[in-house]
């Protein structure tokens, strides 16, 4: 599919809904100026104006009544947000207000615009790779610190560079083997076999390790679940509640809980954990009380992190770390024994002892749970990541591609089957950053955005 | 008191919470440039800019890395809102990013302005009177296209002419009397007692004229209560869910209303009309129904209209219209008889018939209730309209003193006492739009702004 322009002017209120001091509704397309001068009365005519100015004026509707004093911001095609002409009204942050001046503006022309419809022009007129428009939906989303820098990496371009620097290199391999083809009968060899498998090992080195990422690039921008599991009077309630406390942000609480789970969201350096206060898993005769133990069971199964609270005087703990133990991989389990005010010495063993009531320990806990997410990445701040499922598989078909290619290098193919693969891998890594991608998967993409971006 | 202008630096959100495409941060006072220049990452300094030009660029926090990538707006003094050096930051609508913004920029200098604080300044530096800078606050709380139009005709200065131009009538009258004390020796006459008293007399009028807008202006900015009172199964709940569905603009339902009264708004032809569903008001012997009978019976008593619902086919009506006679003005209620699509010919004695069911009627109601809102108004679409309590005393105390000055002249009192009375009644005039305000009143006015405005 070729990249299409967008020919209409399209308007939408860009500011959230609600009252405040200020909103802005903005305009794109080639109309932009013409349908502004056509209800704005201000010093000088927008058509006239220079881009990147701001001019003071009154916005007025069909019949001559003024709606709102305004400020109109002029962009002036190519150098706007879409690469169209485009302005920015701010009116006074009445939604009122936003509506009968939008209701004037597709009265003069324009047409409301779709959810994202802004960046999809961005996306369209190679203001912005496909990565970088997801990155703006994931920016204006991010709710912590890390999945708001991983976004903020994306957007300025580290993983575009990356997936660039990989595709180039496989087609600049087709293109030697092609080349090749050309001189067959001559038996001049460009690049024997042994070096081309060399380099497409090597890309699929480099792909692999941004597939590795994916788990870890999934958990900064989603979040970590965490499940607290353990016996009643343990402290699991206490140790939420000093969590939430303590932690620098507290993101949100989910509201609606069910009566068996209760979920806090918190950001601990930066790192969004979605804390799942369980009931408790072990089994009952009791109706009610096994849809809870289901319940709980489910949040140990899906939990990236389970917390197993034990306390200082308690026996018998060792059959519910076994239950939780068929429930979820060994190495997501955090041992913790609790109340260690009460008892300072404690023979038991655990990864980490604390005192929900005096926060002993608990910011090593807080170590802990970083460590069970950051420990085997590789991840620094200038990391290329990837979160998104659609990069993952583009990746996949990529790295497929390349291991037929292999094969085929393995069984002596003729060259141009070999090209072939490796063009299919460098067309499944273009996909990634929106090269050539079908409108399908355009419109799932911006889709997702809100109105007004 | 002296007007004080701001000396410090202040920055706030001015857009609604929440995320969305874009969010504005505003900066105002003398060393808004210097400090959006201390994190921002632009072609040049901001200091270097020219007023209402806009700048691409990023903004590092402390320890320089990127918060995000923004536009900043530069208003110079005066050519300001608040008439102070300014700017506006337009980042991507994400509240996390909005909030380290604002944390850079106050560890740069500048503190977090209070409600209402940009248009206190703008007010301090003269760009704005009182009576416009408490405008722009009803603008953004306008919900209906005719409290809309007053808050704009007050920001556009329809109000403070008038005002501006009594208050000038005044001072001339006491310089008139005060120049005439000079000569007094000489038994000179400058103005004669006779027109003088026909001049205050006539400004008296002019102040009552504003006065009488006091009820339409706050019914205007504040909605009218609409009572529906009748016998169960007239069709109060099929009127009110018609008028829900015919109103051109719901314009929200209020959430938690008692079991006894149902509140909705609508906006009829731009006016704000809130109706309340009643029980019932008549007396019973059960506790919990007289609970709801004396509610019912206050929402009667506080309501402008009365809709008192009757059907086609009932008798014995009049004794609840008689209960209502005891709870409201004779001239507030329309008698409504509802269900004429059951029965043509009704000899009953109202003031409209309508079908709930077929809308018959329905535009007739409508009108008879605006006529009891707009119908005694001198109201144009043009006219200067109080709807604010502190404005109602400012002209009471003018036309106090002014009624004083009458006396005095009647009495043939010695000029000074007259001048006295009529510059009290001016200064009075002078507090509607702020010439001279005390701190108590401006801190009152704008503690009722958002943040950012």
């Amino acid at each position: 599919m070729q990249k299409k322009l967008g020919e209409d002017t399209i308007v939408a209120i860009a500011t959230p809904s609600g009252v405040g001091a200020i909103s802005i509704i903005r305009i794109s397309g080639p109309l932009s100026l013409e349908i502004a001068d056509s209800i704005f009365i201000g010093k000088k005519k927008l058509k006239e104006a220079s881009s990147h100015t701001i001019h003071y004026g009154k916005i007025e509707d069909s019949a001559n009544n003024q709606i709102d004093d305004v400020l109109i911001s002029v962009f002036r095609a190519p150098n706007s947000y879409t690469g169209e002409d485009s302005i920015e009204i701010s009116t006074h942050g009445n939604p009122l207000i936003s509506k009968k001046i939008i209701e004037v503006i597709v009265k003069n022309g324009a047409r409301i615009a779709e959810p994202g419809e802004f960046t999809k022009r961005a996306y369209l007129n190679n203001r912005l790779d496909l990565l970088q428009a997801e990155a703006v939906l994931d920016i204006i989303n991010s709710r912590t610190e890390a999945s708001l820098l991983g976004a903020r990496n994306q957007l300025d371009g580290l993983l575009s560079g990356k997936v660039k620097e990989l595709r180039q290199m496989l087609l600049d391999a087709a293109s030697f083997i092609e080349l090749e083809l050309d001189f067959t009968e001559e038996e001049i060899e460009l690049i024997n076999n042994s070096e081309l498998k060399n380099r497409i090992s090597g890309i699929i080195q480099e792909i692999d390790n941004l597939l590795n990422t994916y788990n870890f690039g999934k958990l900064l921008k989603d979040g970590v679940n965490v499940a607290l599991v353990g016996k009643p009077n343990v402290g699991k309630s206490s140790l939420l509640n000093y969590i939430l406390k303590e932690s620098r942000a507290i993101v949100s609480s989910i509201p609606g809980t069910t009566r068996d789970v209760i979920i806090e969201d918190v950001s601990i350096d930066g790192i969004l954990f979605r804390l799942y206060d369980t009931a408790g898993i072990r089994k009952s005769e009791n109706e009610i009380e096994k849809e809870g133990i289901l319940r709980s069971q489910n949040v140990v199964k899906n939990a990236d992190i389970v917390l197993f609270i034990d306390d200082v005087f308690l026996n018998g703990t060792n059959e519910i770390l076994q239950e939780i133990a068929t429930l979820t991989r060994y190495d997501r389990i955090i041992k913790v024994v609790n109340k260690i005010d009460l008892k300072r010495n404690c023979s038991k063993n655990a990864d980490v002892f604390i005192s929900a009531k005096t926060g002993d320990g608990i910011e090593i806990l807080f170590t802990k749970m970083k460590e069970k997410i950051l420990g085997n990445s590789i991840y620094t701040e200038k990391s290329a990541i990837i979160s998104s499922m659609r990069h993952y598989n583009c990746l996949i078909k990529s790295k497929e591609n390349l291991e037929n290619s292999l094969i085929s290098i393995e069984k002596h193919y003729s060259g141009e089957f070999i090209a072939v693969d490796i063009r299919n891998a460098a067309i499944s890594l273009g996909e990634i950053i929106g090269d050539v991608t079908s409108d399908d998967v355009l419109n799932n993409i911006f889709s997702k955005f809100c109105i007004g971006k």
